[in-house]
Parts: structure tokens; C-alpha cells; sequence
């Protein structure tokens, strides 16, 4: 055991941990959730802490012997290394001065190892003079979000992008085939199978697009604002190389934001950017219950696409398969939308210089980002890649169906497709039949204006027939 | 025109206007919303008011003529006179000084008419010393808040009967209706639609039970409390006959609060009101979104249900009915959600002795009590009055299940079911069919094993076949 | 009385009114909420239906002189005269069909009438036929939106421009007021109120680029995409023209969407464009609670600032004053957030080729639009114009604080100033008596280290004495 | 290595695990969270998988043997044995039946194990036909999410009463601490420490109730409804018998449900559950906002309340001390209300006989249960019951107020107070000086007018000396 102090007093601390005395109270004061950080946010605190200590090597206010063994250490977190002495609680009190003395204090022990010191040696690399040199948990914590977030983004693009590839590939696949399209859940007008992938195919490309847009916010740190965003005790210089460090690092460009005050106590751009998750979630809700929806039945729905079987769908009914992916999918959607509005209260609740509800705001974007990834991935590789459709079926409810009576409006009128469609749902004959009885149209110009390429396409269906 | 004048200065008045200085200055302050005073609510003040100048006679600090011209005014406003001369934005800053001041002026100034005198006389009858006597706003908007609650919640609990009332008839009516029940949109085992329309019933009736214990809660009131609770200035014999004389005036039992200072600062029973009626929105939801899947079609739908025709549902498609019932049952209930939300943002924001954001909590929680009456009685009236089941696609869609093997899972075990579920769906053939050709059961045991009442009911079906 | 009919029969009307049988079906199906449309989205329709009937006469689909006519009613609707024709309950069911036929009927009866003919006329000009010619409420309801939303983003935008000039302004005002930077409510170290008002600033010029940013998308419109985005009825030619009339009447450059199908189905960018609303919300929710802390007093407070006095605060305290307006600004924001739940519930309940939930959608967007328009020019103009700083007694609180410390850190050492604060808080001496009289530092030095400009720039204060 | 099959075909399985085949499928399936299910709800499935078993043995139709060792094996999970086979991810498609057949699989095989058998061995004691005996995932799922939340509930309530308990004793500790009532943030009238206190425990009892009428909820359970409500393959003594054995397990007094269809197809009551939560958690935000509120400073703020210093407050601010506990609370409280939102979303979307988004439900409603604990004893035990009032500070704020005003109003009304009140803000005097120097009242007159006691208590402070 090791003793250490703050100026709240002295604490025992076993000597093979690299924590220190401000984690081991941190531990204590928050027993509430029992989850640790999310690794990729270890990892960020890792890439601060390096380009802080290399951008104060540069201005020669950090000795560099310690400054080098800093970033090797900062370097083993990054790496993945060390991160079981992450132990704080993800919701606490104190804005994440826990979170970072915890990377502080593991950082200067495992420096103080490094260079055959013992642990908790402080007099000669301090977790608050040395590691958090020019620093505050207010510039630190900011900038760690923003690192972690653009590094879970990226997982989350790739996984948007290969959805977006697998819907593109079924909308090739199912192209040639017509249905019915549904409004209210009535029959309307045909429309191809594949035209519905491909609709899926692009509001998948449309939340790639808003993430990449709400990314590049994330490239501007606060680093250098220090306690209330003045920069007390960072020099400009250090301001300057320590968001080159940074891009160092990252392999993005990092830059410092225009308004370090502001960037210190404004967290809009959390809450833009759970936002923006919020409504990618929205948009596979929507695709997840068309899935549902088509794949209903097997015999009592409308049967349209069969969904791989992933799993016996009951303990009890015989044979009965589920749409399990999708309804996985709507239930991370809803777990989403909950974490942006966590993260919108904690938004709302900043008060002067500082908004202390940040590790709520972290805890919930980590956690919708990894859950939006994984279950993207989910969809994409256990459902929609092996996805069938029922060909016969869509032929069948076409055939039957009263709604191809729009493409007969510019030939006979609002009326009369109106007298058409009434007596057909009453009589049960089919549309064609009557027009054909009532010489409104002949077998051969239906034949044109009733075919697929006709109906599904932009223009009237039969235009030569037009008077 | 008049002048008036408060602390601020003197302000030029029309003399028509019952309304005066204060008022006056929060119309030009708030210009928010456009939207007034719910009608319910201003009647409440005029409750509020009469009970207090009643009070206020009984203990001899106000005068008889002064009281009773007082009481004769609030009279009218709660008769549904001059409620034209409410005219303060609904959205206001001031925790409803405006909305109180608002009453305190027009009742003064009617009481003034009524006494003969002059508008704007206030050295006779002042809406701070008399019209407002013993009482501040922070007593006055809380308890108005909770009589016009208990109003609204009397006709939405009207509305929830009548509902339910019919949801009964509607399940006596279809309880001879088999059909396929579905989990997970999939084929399940069957169910009668009386046994569907029996489950909204009761959840129907467990809205009004939760409506009708929250308005318990509606029943304690804070007045007396004046400005933070203590009761500064207002006598105990006052706080014991305002409750007496809301009561008489609201034929209700309405008690003094048992902790004044809690019952002030605190708002935390309206944000659990607020959500009595989301749940119930939640629930409607639901109902709403099974009615719309089970008259869907007409054609390429399920089909089950025919709900009445109440419009045309396009503007280019021919003779398309849609749901559009159940539909504003949805976006009702997304509205009530939503203020749900703005209430409970509201309530988090109390602050110390008061909570200033209760306009925002009164004009979401009327809201929402208003549009959900009006939607259960359009859902009622308009819509489930006049389904009608369409038998024949409910026998039809059984007949050609596969879920039926369920019930005899007792009977050959849950391996030989699957696999004869497995064939059927493969094959195309009935279940029957096959349990029969291979010998499993007879045609005379899966008569009974299979009958309606058999597999509807608790119990296994063709228990007797047991060995 | 003049008689209409539609598919389902017969209905009288009164002749002097515009709308037709549709509309009047609509009315009696919802009585929900008692509003209206926004007249900025009645306009909208006004556009749509114009540039419709423009592109109608270019293909020759539509004759010249019903289009012309046809052209001339929607113009007046443009200009905001027949508002009054507009009568269906914004929340509606049929996805905005009820609000597309009162556009057509009133604009069809309009045309008759300009023509000289009597209402109803249908035979000649059809409300369906001609004025809805080649749409479908499932493309005019959506870009109507968009038109709608644009015009008053523009409105919204000009508020945000004018509060955050007025921020500048101040922070010039109050850049030489030194105060006490707060984190956690507790005292951090010195800034500037003018470096807090420039980040309010900053967060409004952020909100403007959010709002901008997603107009942009509002300017792509599903015209041509008719009932479910195959474009059925809509002739090529059409779909070009009418982007081009639209961009015309409206002054902007409207495109057609890339992908008429999922521009009609898929409404995730109404739900993107509130959370732009909703994340501005958040920001103004933060400057409005630091207002009211800032001028919390006038006695017990922090009273640092004086806001303008707008209304007596109190109907029971006599003199007191509130920050009414920062409250209103706190609840107009919970609004808008609760109206954005709104809009995700039904953005996330969009089915097969469309999503029916879009009336509940505009009705909220509109709404927080407005209001959140409102209320920034309330804050701006009756408000923080006004705002006077109480600069004596920011010093008085910056001389006796003890957070000055933090800038002594470079010169002592995280221990020893921990040391010296502590002593500080205990004996309630200054922390600059301590650091002389220990030695540690000259007055001399203390003087520039502890100066305003040394303290609220980057840097370390005093740097020149680092050893 | 064990074979294992389902009608999916056949998987390999470690020997040593004692889950199998189906719990493997989902093991792949979801790779979601991370998280595993809550350890009081693996616990509840064992409860009810013993109660199933023990009526199936009464009913005769369970084999004493197997059902005996069913029960013991279920009997070794009750008391947290096997949760490590609990291996499936808490967000799971499939309406909780991987968690159904988790425990079904685990038990068979533990049960197979105590009887000496091999594990796979399911002809003997199969998953299915033995330990889900009469039972359907959709009644063991939302039975053993009431018995989980009966569970929780009752340590949040235990948490709730030391709370409650804690704050009445800070109320008698405080309650002759005299200090100015803030409303708006603003100066009010007098009241004492302890009033605030008592409310706060007002507020905490009041949720103690809320949670408790809404665990009576929660015991109406459905088993028995098996897959849709109706009972198929449930005999009605088993419906009996097993919620006495249910009743004899938790003791607690738990019913069957009213109606099984109702009680499988909706789960209203678990939002109506979580809402309760909700409420709860915005009561304790006013709370901690309050603590936050009245300890800030020490230098520069109310400074009314000491909290307890728990750890170091800053990296990089020497001394400072920060509210962290109050501020945690308010975390969990948005964490709460966000879990509340994704709760309402899944109840919304249940479709006829189910809602199959239960699983996101329990884990929502199981974290807020645990979190909403862990705070409140946080709040309590590390934060309230060492709080300590800064008397002086109190007073000095009291003497120097002109709130007390108020007190005056009866004796020489709202006018003459306001100019008192006017005068002694603009000059500094003190309203005292000012109501003597223009012999309004004599300074004995005053002494017992604003005495704490006249002041804070109802009726009017120096009633003897009103005309």
C-alpha cells in the first residue's frame, strides 16, 4: 500500500494500481451505475493527454524527460493498454474532473514507472502540475468528447455506407418486381419493390451525409480554455501546437475553436450532434416497421418478402419465426431518441462558464453511437442481405387490386374512376373488367396504360390514348 | 380612456376595457403564441376569486358591500361572462402574475361597475388590497390550475366511459368472430375480435381508474400559502373557510394542502398528472394503430375490418377511403406526449420557494386534456360506433393457418408441431391435412381440439385425447 | 345553399362560401384542437397550387383559361386574402388531404368566380381535375411544408441576427467589467462580463449557420412525385416546369428531389430541421438561466446585473420585480423541445409510401418556429437592449474571492496554493494578504499577475517572474 | 462439445454451459449493449420458472421428478446461482423470448444435471415441453418483469424513507434559521432553513406513495394468458396454482389479471411504472438544484448552505470544492426521464396480442429503478446528512432585505409598501428606517411585525396593531 493526499486529507491506495488518491474518492462517491467508461473514450483522453504534453515539450515549460515518459504512457492508453484503471462511475458529479484525474493520475504513475520511479511519487511528475499541465478538466473533457466522437463516427459511416450498399443491391435485385403501393396502409398505386429499396438506399445516404456534416463540428477543441475559457495559464503558443499535436495523433484536422468562452460553456453542439443520430434512428424505424410489415404472415399478412430465420420465434408456438432483426432495430431507435433527450436536458442545464452535466452527455452519445453501429451491422448482415421476395404474392395482390384505377384519371376523369373504384370494391370485379363493359377503354389501351414501366414511372400511363 | 398607474409608471387605458395597468403591460410583454386563457381555466379564477372575497367576508377583514360586489363578479366570469377581457398570452414570463393580475383588474372593475363607481377607482376596490386579499399569485395559479383540472378531467373521464361502453358493445357484437391472433405481425394462434374489442374495453377503463386517482391529488390546494408558503397574510381562520367555500363552489371536497411551503414550490403532482395522460395516450395509440392494421386493404391488406367512410382520402386516387379516425387518434396521443414533455421540463425547473414556469405547465396540461377529450369522442362517434367485421376474411385467413398447431402441442409435443409446421408452411398443405395422413390425430379429435371455443379459452384444447 | 358531391354523396353548402364538400366533411370529422392553419402555411399552398397550374399551362395539359384563373384565386391566397376559407383543424387525419381539397375547393370556386361562374361549377373547373391537376396531396402537403418552412425561417433568422448584434454590443459594453467566472455555481476565476456576452453571441451566430444550413434541404420538393413517388399522372415536363415556377413565386432556388419516391415516404428531414430548432432552444434555455441567476437579488443575489423592469413582479409583494422575460424565453424553449417530440413521433411513424402523421408535424414546426421568432425578438427588444451592469459590485465579489489562486499555480505550485486557498476560506483573509506575508510573492508582482488583463487572456499571468 | 437442435437445424455447444441451442442463436443475433440481463431479473425468471413448475406438478400434468428438479434448479437462480449463463444482451428482438429460453435451457440442463443426467438430454426434460410447460414467453416475460420491479421497488422505497427521514431531521436541526424566500430567483419574504428542508421531505414522502400505488400495479400478473391472452394450453387450476406459488415465493399477495388478453397485449402500466420514476426523479432535480443553488460561492454566491467537501473539485483550480453529489443527481434524474421517453416509445408501438419491444422496456425500467436507488442513498448518506447551514450569512442577507415588506402590506397597503419598498432599493436604507422615519410604524410595532416567528408562520404579522 501507498499513501497519498489531496488537500482533503490522506488515503491508502494499493501499490499495483496506477490510480491515485482522486480516483479512489471519485469510486466511492459514485456507486451508480456500475459501468465503466466506453473504451474508445479512454483512448481519447490518452490522445489529449499526449498532445498536451508534447505541445508543452514544445513551448519548454515541460521538462522533456518527463514530458516523454507522459506521452509513452498516454501512448499505452491509446493503444489500449491500461484502461482496467479506468474505473470512475460514466454518471458522476464535477463535470469529469473524475474522468480526467483518473487519466492524470494513471498517466504519472505509469510515467513514474516508466522511468523507475515509484508510483504516487507526485513531487517529481504530478498528475496536476505535469499531466495536466496548461490544462482544466474544462478544456480536457471537451476535446476528449469530441476526439472519442469522431473516432465512433467513423464506425458508424462505414456501417451507414455498407447498409446503404446492401439496399442499393436488393433494389437492384427486386426492381422488376410490381406491388401494390400502400398510403395509410390502404392500397394506392403500384410501385417496384426495388423502388422501395431504393428509398431505403437513400435516406440511409442521407444520414451518412448528416453525420459526416455534424463531424466536422467535433473538429474544433476548446484546448488552451483552460478553467472558465480565458486560457489562464495556457500560453498562446501551447494553444496553437497542442490542436496540431492533436491532428498529429488523430489523423484529422483539429483546429481551435474561434471562441474558447464560448466552447468552454456551450454544449449546443453535443446535443446538434445526438440530434442528428436522433433522426438517422427515426429513419430506421420507419424501414425496420416496412420490414415487419411486409414480411407479415406467414399466411395471415401480406407476405410480400420472407426475412432469414435467425431463431425460433416462440417458446411455445410450433415453427413460428420472427422478425427479430427488425424489431431490434426499432428498439435501439427508441433507446436513441431516450439518450438525445438525456443529453438535451443536460444541454439545457449549463450555467455560466462551464455545463457540469457532461459525463451524462458523453455516457449517453457513446453509447448511441455504439448501439447505432451495431445494430446497422445487425440489419445489414442478418436480415436484408438475405432477404426474399415473394414475387407471386406482389403479382397476386396486384392483380386484384382497385387502386391501378388512378392510372385511368387522365383518361376518364375524377368522376367516373370514382363510379369505377366504388363499384369494383362492391362487386368485386376487377377494374379492368368494368372499364372494358363500359367501352370507356379498350382491352389493348389498358393493356398499356395498366403496365408496370407505365405506372411507375413519371408521366400518364397511356398519354397516346389522351384525346 | 383612463390612466392607470402601478410602480412603474402611468398608463393611458381604454375606458371600455375591464382590465387595467397590469394587464396592459403583459400583453405588450408577451406576445408568444396568440393563444389566450383556456375558457375552463379563467372560470377557475373566477372560482378562486369568489372563495377567497367569501373567506376574506368571514373573518371580517373585508368589507360586506366590497366583498359581496366582488363575489357577484367572479360570479359572472364563472357563468362565462367577460371572458373576452382575458386577453394575456398563455405562454408568459412571471409564473401567472399576468393571468391573476388579469382577474384581479377585470373584477375589480366590473365589481367598481357594479357599485356604481368608476373603472380604474382603485382606492375603492383595489385588485392588489381587496380582489386579491390574503392571496398571491403563487396560492392563486396553482390552485386555479387544479379546479380546472378537476373540470377537464370530468369530461375526459365522460369521454373514457363512453369509449368503453362501446368497446363492450363492440366485443359482445364480434365475440362469435374467430380470427388469427398475431405477435410480432406473425400468424399466432386464434382469437375472437369480441376477445380484441373486450381488451381495448379494459384498457379503457383502466385510463379512467388512472385518471380519476390523479384527480385526487387535484383536490389539495395551497391557498393561503401566499408568497412562499408561510402563509404571511393570510389568517388560519381564512385558509380553513377558502377550502370550505371552493368547495361549495366546485361541489367538491377541496382540502388545504397538509404542508403549504411544499404545496408551493412544488409541482411534481402536476407532471404526474401530465402523465396519467400520456399513458392513456400511450394505450389509444396502440388501439388506434391495430384498428388502422386490421382495416387495411381493401384489397392488399388484412382486411378484417371495415371502418365507416367519413371522407374521400385523396385528392387523385378515385374512391380511397383511409383511416383518417385512428389517425388523429395518433397524432393526438403524439401531442399529448409531447406537452407531457414541455410539462415535465417545467416542473424540473422549480427554484427554491416557487416554480415559475406553472403558464407553460397550465397551458400544456389544458392542452392536452382538451384535444384528448375531443379525439376519444371523434375515435367513439366517428369511427368505432360503426365498424363492421368482416367474417368471412377473418374464417378464410384461419382456415389457411398455420398457427392452429399450437393447440396440439399437448398432444404430439413441441418437436413433432414444429415439423409439422415446417411441412405445412413449405408445402402449401393444411396442417390438418398432414397431422391427419400421418396418423398424429383423428378428424373427430381435431374437430374438437380445433373448435373456436376450445382454442379460445384457458385450457387444453381436447384435453380428453390426452393420454 | 348550394349542393356538392363527392363519392360518398351529397352535402349542402352555403353559397357564399369558398370551400366545398371536402372541406366541409373535414370539419365535422375533426374537432380537435380548435386552431387553424398558420397563415404562413395557407400562403404556402397558395404558392403550390399557382406554380402547379403555371407548369399545367406549359405542358398544355391545362387550358389557359381555367389555368389563368386558377392562377389569379391562388395569387389572392398568396397575398393572404380567403385566409378566412381555410377552416380545417390542424390536426387532422388523411395526411393533409383535408387541408389540400380547402385549398383546391376554395381555389376552384375562387377561379369559377373570376370567371363569372357559379360555385360549385365543378363540370368546368374541378377542385380535383384542374386545380390539383398532376399532383397528389402526398406531394403538395410536403412541399407546402418546406415553402412554409422556409418563409419563416427567414423570419426566425432575422431575430437571431438582431439578438446577436445587441449581444455584441453588450459584450463591447461590458468587456471592461471584470467579474467572477463561475463553474458548478462555484467560484472559478476572473473573465469579463463582455467575454460573456460575445459567447452568447457566438451561440446565436451558431444557431443562425444551424438554421441556414438546414433550409437548404427544405429547397428539395417531391412536386411531380404524385401519390407515391412514382410520378403516376405527372408528365416529365411538369416535374421540370414546376420546380421552376416555384423557384419564381418564391424568389429562391427550388430543386426537385433526387429521389421522388423516398422525398415522399421519408420525413426525417422535418425531424432533422426541428432538432435545429430544438438544439437552439437548448442554447437560449443557458442564456436566459444565466440571466435570471446573474441578476438574482436585488439584495440576496448575485446582482450583478439590472434587468429592465417590464411589469410589477408580484401581485402580493409590493415593488418586486422579475425576469419575466428570461422566464418566458426558459418556457418558449421547453415548448419547442416538447413540439420536437412531437414531430420525432410522428417523423418515426412514416408506412410504406408515406407518412400520414404530417399534419401534426407542420402544426408543431410552425409553432416553434413562430414562437421561438417571438421570443427572440421579446429577449432582444425588452430585455437585453436594456441590460445594465452593476459593475461595483462585480469588483467588490472579485476582491474578496479566493479563485483568484488559480493564477498563481504557474508560480507556486499546485500544493501550495491549495494551501493558500484553504487557509483563505478557513481565516477569511484575502489570498493576496496570504501570499505576501508567507513570502511567497511581492505585492509588486502580485499586482500584474492578478491584473484583469493578465487574468482573463491566454497565458500565464506574470509570466516574466516564472523562474 | 454437445449437439443441440432446433427446427433452424443443429449448433455445437461447449459441455460445460448451461445454456443451449436457442440461447446460442441469440448470443449472435444481438450484439447490441454489451449489457446482460439485470441480475433481480434473472432472479424473477426463476421465480416464475418455480412457481410454473410446482403448479404443473398440482395440476398433474408435470412428472414429480422432472418438476421437482426444475424447481430446485430454478430455486439455485432465485438465490444468484447460473446468472453468469444469462448470456443474451439486454436490447434483444424477439419480445424477450431469448430470455425466456435462456432460463428455460439453463434450468432443463441444470435440472437434467441434478438428476444425473447429461446436459442436451431433452427428451428427458426439454426447455419447451418441461420447464416453459403452459407457459408462453408472453406471460413469463411480463410476470417476471412485475416480480423484478416489485423487487426494485422496494429498495428505491427504502432509499426513499431514510431520505425522507434525513431531511425531516435537517428541517428540526434548521428550523430556527431564519432566511429570505427567493421566488424568480428574487428577493421574496422571510422563511426558515427548515421549512425548505421539511418540504423537501414533503416531496420525498409524496414519492415514496407514488411508487407504492404504483407497485400494487404490479402485482397482476398474466400467466397463464400463454401466447396471445387466451389461455390455449393452460388449464385453469394451473392459473390458479400458480399465482399462489408466485404469491408463496415473494410474499407477496400476487393475482391473476382481470383479463389475460388485456393484460398480455398492453403495457400501459409499465410506462404508468416508469412515469411514477420519472416524477420522482424531476422532484429530486428541484432539490439538488436547490443544494447547488444555496451552496454556491464560498466567496461569490448565496453561500447559504456548506455541503460536504467530497473530493478535489478541479485539476486545475487549487482548493475548489464542487456540489458533485447534487450535481449527480441531476445526471441520473435526465437519465431517468430519458429512460422514460424510450419506455413510452416502446409501449406505443404494440401491435395486436403483444408488444413485442418488452425487452427495451425492462432494461430501461430496470436501469432507472437501480440508478434512481443508488442516488438517492448517494444524496442522502454522502451529501444531506452532513450539511451545514451558514446562520450568519442567513441573517445578514434578512437584515439588509426589503422583501420583508410584504409583511407590512396589511397595515399599510400595496401602494404606500411599493414606495417604500421603491425608496429603499434606490437609497440603500433599509426598510425598517424608512417605515419609522415616516412614522408609518413605531419601532416596537415593527420589532413584532417582522419578528421570524409573526413572519413565517400563516396569518398577519402584528395583527393587534391593525386599525
Amino acid at each position: 500500500m501507498r499513501i497519498e493526499h489531496d488537500f482533503l486529507g490522506e488515503i491508502q491506495i494499493q501499490d499495483e494500481v496506477y490510480y491515485g488518491v482522486q480516483t479512489t474518492r471519485a469510486l466511492e462517491n459514485f456507486i451508480i451505475t456500475g459501468h465503466r467508461m466506453n473504451t474508445d473514450f479512454i483512448a481519447s483522453f490518452g490522445i489529449v493527454k499526449a498532445a498536451a504534453a508534447k505541445a508543452n515539450m514544445r513551448t519548454g515549460r515541460m521538462p522533456i524527460k518527463i514530458g516523454n515518459a507522459i506521452v509513452q504512457a498516454a501512448q499505452e492508453i491509446i493503444e489500449g493498454k491500461l484502461h482496467d484503471q479506468f474505473i470512475v462511475d460514466c454518471i458522476q458529479g464535477g463535470a469529469g474532473t473524475s474522468m480526467n484525474m483518473n487519466a492524470n493520475e494513471v498517466i504519472a504513475n505509469r510515467a513514474l514507472e516508466i522511468l523507475g520511479e515509484a508510483k504516487g511519487n507526485y513531487a517529481l511528475i504530478s498528475p496536476n502540475n505535469h499531466v495536466n499541465m496548461a490544462q482544466s478538466t474544462n478544456d480536457v473533457m471537451p476535446t476528449a468528447m469530441r476526439i472519442c466522437t469522431i473516432t465512433k463516427a467513423k464506425k458508424l459511416i462505414a456501417a451507414l455506407e455498407d447498409m446503404a450498399a446492401t439496399f442499393t443491391v436488393k433494389g437492384d435485385n427486386f426492381n422488376h418486381i410490381l406491388k401494390m403501393g400502400r398510403t395509410h396502409l390502404q392500397d394506392a398505386v403500384p410501385i417496384t419493390l426495388g423502388q422501395e429499396f431504393y428509398a431505403y438506399a437513400e435516406a440511409t445516404k442521407r444520414a451518412i451525409k448528416r453525420i459526416r456534416e455534424n463531424v466536422r463540428n467535433m473538429h474544433f477543441v476548446n484546448m488552451g480554455a483552460t478553467a472558465v475559457g480565458t486560457g489562464l495559464n495556457a500560453e498562446p503558443e501551447y494553444i496553437a501546437f497542442v490542436v496540431e499535436e492533436l491532428s498529429r495523433l488523430t489523423g484529422e484536422e483539429i483546429h481551435s475553436a474561434d471562441n474558447l468562452v464560448d466552447a468552454t460553456q456551450n454544449t449546443d453542439q453535443i446535443a446538434e450532434f445526438s440530434s442528428a443520430l436522433k433522426v438517422t434512428a427515426l429513419a430506421f424505424c420507419k424501414i425496420a416497421s416496412d420490414l415487419r410489415l411486409m414480411s407479415s404472415g406467414p399466411r395471415c399478412g401480406l407476405g410480400e418478402l420472407s426475412l432469414p430465420a435467425r431463431q425460433p420465434g416462440s417458446s411455445i408456438m410450433p415453427g413460428k419465426v420472427n422478425p427479430v432483426i427488425p424489431e431490434v432495430v426499432n428498439q435501439v431507435a427508441y433507446q436513441v431518441i431516450g439518450n438525445d433527450l438525456v443529453i438535451s436536458l443536460a444541454v439545457e442545464n449549463g450555467q455560466f462558464e462551464l455545463n457540469v452535466m457532461e459525463p451524462v452527455m458523453a455516457y449517453n452519445l457513446f453509447n448511441s453511437l455504439t448501439i447505432l453501429t451495431n445494430v446497422v451491422n445487425t440489419l445489414n448482415h442478418k436480415c436484408v442481405k438475405d432477404i426474399e421476395a415473394n414475387e407471386e404474392r406482389c403479382r397476386e395482390m396486384i392483380d386484384k387490386s382497385v387502386g391501378i384505377v388512378t392510372a385511368l384519371l387522365p383518361h376518364i376523369g375524377y368522376e367516373q374512376s370514382s363510379a369505377i373504384a366504388k363499384e369494383a370494391l362492391k362487386t368485386g370485379a376487377s377494374v379492368k373488367e368494368l372499364v372494358i363493359s363500359k367501352g370507356l377503354l379498350t382491352a389493348a389501351q389498358l393493356e398499356i396504360i395498366l403496365s408496370p414501366s407505365e405506372m411507375t414511372q413519371p408521366g400518364i400511363a397511356g398519354k397516346q390514348f389522351l384525346k
